[in-house]
């Protein structure tokens, strides 16, 4: 058995590969697969209407959010944020947390003045009443680090990049005013961003936006304003029918815990020869992050982790060390085949 | 045997659909198939260097462009051509010539002044010496008319969507500055637009544009500015594949002349049934649109077309009328299908 520990692109629901591969390709009576057809045709629009429906009840989504499926990925959205929610010369609020949260405000900085916030350790978010919204990013994905609780930013609309935690746990979608993820952690192929806005937000975008940039434009035309990524949404769909098979969100993140137990476990019980740098209340429970006391060992471990079948644990370049990304689609199989070489890893070089 | 005459997303090479349903979904030694693997890794790597080597042989690409694989469809680049390419203040021109250059034109009026240009029968293009560019679309996939020879603009760059029509014949690249096609005609799934832009034209590009929006951050980046539709451009990969193997593009162009020729050769055969509004010498030869002189029997045509296999026949809602694309992917058997139908119905019905 071979696990893939990649931190996205990722690994996918089996079922998710066995029906792509199954369904996607297989021409119809009108001669054509569902990635030949029209995206205005009905066979297409049944698809994305079951990929909104299918999400809104995952996210118990309230009445007054919209569903976006667009095109590209997080990075676009660094920059489409500002472009649509802030009004010429109105500044936004970013935390900045680590290495994502730091390239989103660089990015938005060429559209806006930036407000750069740092945190209270408790309570409200006293950020600028004048800012357009207060950006976040609540799992760091190169860190290993995520918030323990969404903030309270007070009338200041809370936008986070929820790319590599998002369908891991129940979200509060009322606390936010907008919420942007990348599909290739938790929703499929990489080449598709999903938003999440609220509607008193639409009101923003300005009317010479790009039209497919235009979050209004795209809310108006359902997601549909030029031709979609059809092969994204389409296993998307199929990642949110999987996702709700097995339990939902509150399932999800049941087992997203207990993965995560078995590999944080073996860092702290391996007596200081594994070391994780994200203090405990804020680790990451998708990405962990994690090195080895003894840094001349790193190439040893990751050469004898492909032997034991456990692959692209390389930490991101950023911070070298190691990383393993246990998202939704990792069974608890493989965070315990991870679990169990590194204790004998460390018994054998320790 | 049924046939998909769709405009776009459009038929796709058998050989292609069944590589992809073998290929893209079977994990590999690391526990991962193409699309969950790390876009930075040697796998996918592999597969985008192949992707730009392919279509640099088809195309005969002189040594001073560059291709890109950029996400999205080519509407967004309606708005990233003026972006990147006009100074600030700087008018760009447009030839209007149909439905989807006008829109073209209207998305990059947003973006900068434009000179709408109209061209002359004959001879140069006296485009005004202080515009950025000059855009044209060579196939208007709507109004079913194309170009007959690449129009000379002297030193304005010539800038041309060339979705509906690319890889359909050879193209003599020199003549532009910029190149831009959405995938989901020729070149594969939809969620990705190919570019090709002339090494000079990237100076131009201003340094705060929003990083994977950037010709030149992408030209420098290898179009990894960002996590890139993977899936997609390994489908083009095996599109360009299937291409070279059928004889490149003068095989594209002799068997497109071939397929046009069958179905407007029934229009012309039909005693005036079959009406094509398009001059003979502006006739597109990838999207044929024809109505029927008794436009009472449109339904009718459409339902038996269907019974017959003949699918996706219905004309653009702009026009009205019937449209039969015939792209690379359509084999002559479904030219021929559709032809021999068109003279049997008029039999019936004339």
């Amino acid at each position: 058995m071979a696990w893939n520990f990649a931190a996205g692109p990722a690994r996918l629901p089996d079922m998710v590969l066995e029906r792509a591969a199954a369904e996607l390709f297989q021409r119809g009576a009108d001669g054509a697969c569902a990635i030949e057809r029209p995206f205005t045709g009905p066979g297409f629009r049944a698809v994305l209407d079951h990929a909104r429906q299918q999400l809104s009840t995952l996210l118990d989504l309230p009445g007054n959010y919209q569903i976006l499926f667009l095109a590209g990925g997080a990075m676009q959205q660094f920059s489409l944020l500002p472009m649509n929610l802030c009004a010429p010369g109105q500044p936004a609020a970013y935390a900045n947390a680590g290495y994502w949260s730091a390239r989103a405000m660089a990015e938005a900085g060429k559209q806006a003045a930036i407000v750069e916030f740092v945190p209270p350790a408790t309570g409200v978010w006293e950020v600028p009443a004048n800012c357009a919204y207060c950006h976040i990013t609540p799992n760091e994905t190169v860190d290993g680090r995520a918030y323990s609780a969404v903030p309270d930013t007070g009338p200041v609309p809370l936008a986070a990049d929820c790319t590599s935690s998002f369908l891991t746990a129940p979200l509060a979608v009322e606390k936010f005013g907008f919420i942007y993820a990348s599909a290739q952690k938790n929703i499929g192929p990489a080449g598709l961003t999903v938003a999440i806005i609220r509607d008193d937000l639409l009101e923003r975008c300005p009317a010479d936006l790009p039209a497919p940039l235009s979050y209004r434009r795209q809310a108006e035309g359902n997601s549909c304003v030029n031709t979609p990524p059809m092969f994204a949404i389409q296993m998307a769909a199929m990642v949110f029918d999987w996702i709700t098979e097995q339990g939902g969100l509150a399932a999800m993140a049941a087992a997203g815990q207990r993965k995560a137990a078995l590999v944080y476990g073996a860092i702290d019980r391996s007596d200081g020869f594994y070391q994780a740098p994200v203090a405990v209340a804020s680790r990451s429970p998708v990405n962990i992050r994690f090195h080895l006391v003894a840094p001349e060992q790193t190439e040893a471990f990751i050469t004898e982790a492909a032997i034991a079948g456990l692959h692209h644990l390389r930490g991101h370049a950023h911070f070298g060390g190691l990383r393993a990304s246990l998202y939704n689609a990792m069974p608890e199989d493989g965070a315990l085949a991870l679990a169990s070489f590194m204790t004998d890893f460390a018994r054998r070089y320790g």
